[in-house]
């Protein structure tokens, strides 16, 4: 199948398409070959043998009963599909990671959603929760649940992403997975009502600038947002994937800043004052800021940057068997939608144009696609997202140059992945 | 609030965006009226007495440690929001329904989308499972799953919905929820392979017009897809909603034709027989046809015609105070994208046109939306979708003076939800 290898920088989307994926014949080799012994997991001649297939023991017999009816749950052969705790011991939790290397699409299930808290999750009662909006507003607001579900309301996809995600790699290559490495991003259909349309029954004060958010956790987490994102994109939202938000992503009000680093979007949300300047929280100035080569510090590092990486093949999968597979993974930017993606295989010397699984939206995950033979020889596999301002994920070299290796927010340089020639796949960088 | 009353037919959704839902003054009325106690669940005015609000319980100690770290769950608080089984006993469960009142966007949760079975459900291992295509084909071909998920993947947004959904309104008006009378109906984004690039690699004989899909259930279920579908939109999906399949919806493998009726999507599927004329199978002949006033029955009704229902207000729904509230529920069509939903609160003398939340993606939910102002008086609030092929969703005496009352499949009229004046909403067909 070597006159299938997909050549880098000489594909592009549409003629993929129409390509077919694997050389005609190839199943009557495989079958001369002695079928998925050659190739495991792959295509076998159908023959008289094995035509039709043997009828399974679950044809025999009716199904179970409703399995888990009333609220269902993945089967019990996907149980390896986690969520992953750190090793921090309790009573010191701070995070669960998304296993990006199993999913699909772009939607992340409720279930496999990652989390970061500051002081556990807080079992809040709807009917006793209140936002309060005040400050300098003409009318300061107390509302219920129902009053805030009474509000035109509107729903969109958007993700959102820990700032300190992959921040292991300012330093070495992480020894994980993608989702140990990545793993603090994830995206889902947000329901929600307009922040700004809370602020025009307050009433904005002209001196108004700037919004402090406050959740109601023990961390009473804090932090400080433009009036510009209040007023353009912002929500406030209880439900995402159609139900109501779980507990650890702030059940049941959270604060949805798209595109912004994510603990700015405020779980278990119960205050907004209104101010004429930035509120200096503990987490936007001692934590949350970018320290630079020169030894000053970073404020107000606002929309997460233009990143991508391949979900499969990555770190510790191994590839069975050579041929055709998809190259698969997610690219994001805070600055608005995903325009293109570019993926090499030999470690950014060629690039070609992956295909995007549309509709792309703006500060969302968007899927994409690349076509690959692999044939046993070692590779390098890298993605590089390129947004609707322009900006280009950066290479780590450049990263690094201009950010310097003391940061440990904002990490989106291109992630490279080895593939050695017996199929183990790594982390490395180039 | 009279002045602010909502006017069927005159208003649109940009002038929607832009207007205030609530009249200037509303707030400082209610405070006068004794705040929350004159709008059940609304607004009330902050003042030094409740500002800021008690520090809740949820705040004075850290939460518990990670709830339900490695697959989450929903907050106890949504216990309700739950699939619903029918009264049938075991051993003959047949499906169970989407609580379309409880939920928000266009997204099903995996837990929550409705099923539909006629052998219970078979607890496939996906290392066993194996696709058999064959027929008039040039090379039968035997895939597993780890074949199957090395083909080029795509992921797209799509309903399913049980032909059957709604039966019951052919002849009287259910009592029940908007779950119990329209709960067939679920959406989710798929991920998988084109059906066309499977029949590609085995290669079609020219005399291929039809597919013979097949279940790995008990029951075999078996439909006949005509080619043209198999090679336009038809899918081989085993991602849902970013995991895998759920084994009530086809574990590990299902065959989705966007749009049509959802007894045709095969779940489980096991095989794939091409051949030259359709297989006219129980579940096409004995079901799933349409029983015609004049004694002939439909055959091959395949695409689900153009529908929508208001989720909310609707059935066993009690309006708790009057004033403003967003009517919102689905819309969708078996035949492309939705192009508008119209939306009327007098039973239908009067229509205005409800907002649509973006992307429209064909053969998908749309939710729509559209503002009212409840003051107490009696209302019957409807629905009308429209889709790209100027299909009109019809009115319940024109389907049933086109399709009778003997049919039980494929019934899209118009929904009627009347509200009384204590704020109890009911099914009524007018």
């Amino acid at each position: 199948m070597d006159d299938d290898r997909a050549e880098p920088g000489a594909l592009a989307p549409e003629s993929l398409r129409r390509r077919r994926f694997m050389a005609r014949g190839a199943v009557a080799s495989l079958a001369a070959a002695g079928g998925a012994a050659a190739l495991p997991g792959a295509v076998q001649a159908a023959t008289s043998d094995n035509l039709p297939p043997n009828v399974p023991r679950w044809m025999r017999e009716p199904g179970a009963g409703f399995l888990n009816p009333a609220y269902g749950v993945p089967s019990p052969f996907e149980q390896h599909v986690l969520r992953k705790l750190p090793d921090t011991p309790p009573p010191f939790p701070t995070a669960t990671r998304t296993p990006l290397q199993s999913l699909f699409g772009t939607i992340t299930p409720n279930g496999l959603f990652f989390e970061r808290h500051h002081a556990g999750v807080p079992p809040i009662d709807p009917a006793q929760h209140r936002l309060m909006v005040h400050g300098l507003v003409e009318r300061p607001l107390l509302l219920d649940m129902k009053a805030l579900l009474r509000f035109p309301a509107v729903s969109r996809s958007h993700f959102i992403e820990c700032s300190g995600n992959s921040m292991a790699e300012f330093k070495a290559p992480g020894k994980g997975s993608v989702q140990d490495i990545h793993g603090l991003i994830s995206g889902a259909e947000w329901t929600g009502v307009r922040l700004a349309d809370v602020l025009a029954e307050a009433g904005l004060l002209p001196s108004a600038r700037w919004v402090l958010a406050e959740g109601a956790d023990a961390a009473a987490m804090t932090r400080s947002v433009p009036l510009a994102k209040a007023l353009d994109d912002a929500l406030l939202v209880y439900g995402q994937n159609g139900e109501m938000l779980r507990p650890e992503q702030g059940y049941p009000l959270r604060l949805l800043l798209p595109g912004f680093e994510g603990n700015m979007s405020i779980k278990w949300l119960r205050r907004l004052k209104v101010g004429d300047a930035p509120f200096h929280t503990r987490e936007e100035t001692a934590k949350y800021t970018d320290l630079m080569p020169d030894g000053t510090a970073r404020l107000f590092t606002f929309p997460m940057g233009v990143k991508s990486v391949i979900t499969a093949p990555s770190a510790r999968q191994v590839l069975e068997g050579h041929g055709f597979r998809e190259i698969t993974g997610l690219a994001w930017s805070g600055h608005g939608r995903i325009t293109r993606v570019d993926v090499s295989v030999d470690g950014g010397r060629h690039w070609g144009a992956a295909a995007l699984d549309g509709p792309v939206q703006s500060r969302a995950l968007t899927r994409f696609r690349f076509p690959w033979v692999w044939t046993g020889q070692e590779a390098i596999l890298q993605s590089r997202g390129v947004d609707e301002g322009g900006n280009v994920q950066p290479t780590r070299s450049a990263l690094l140059a201009s950010d310097g290796q003391n940061s440990a927010y904002h990490y989106n340089a291109i992630q490279s992945w080895q593939v050695a020639s017996n199929g183990e796949v790594g982390n490395v960088h180039v």
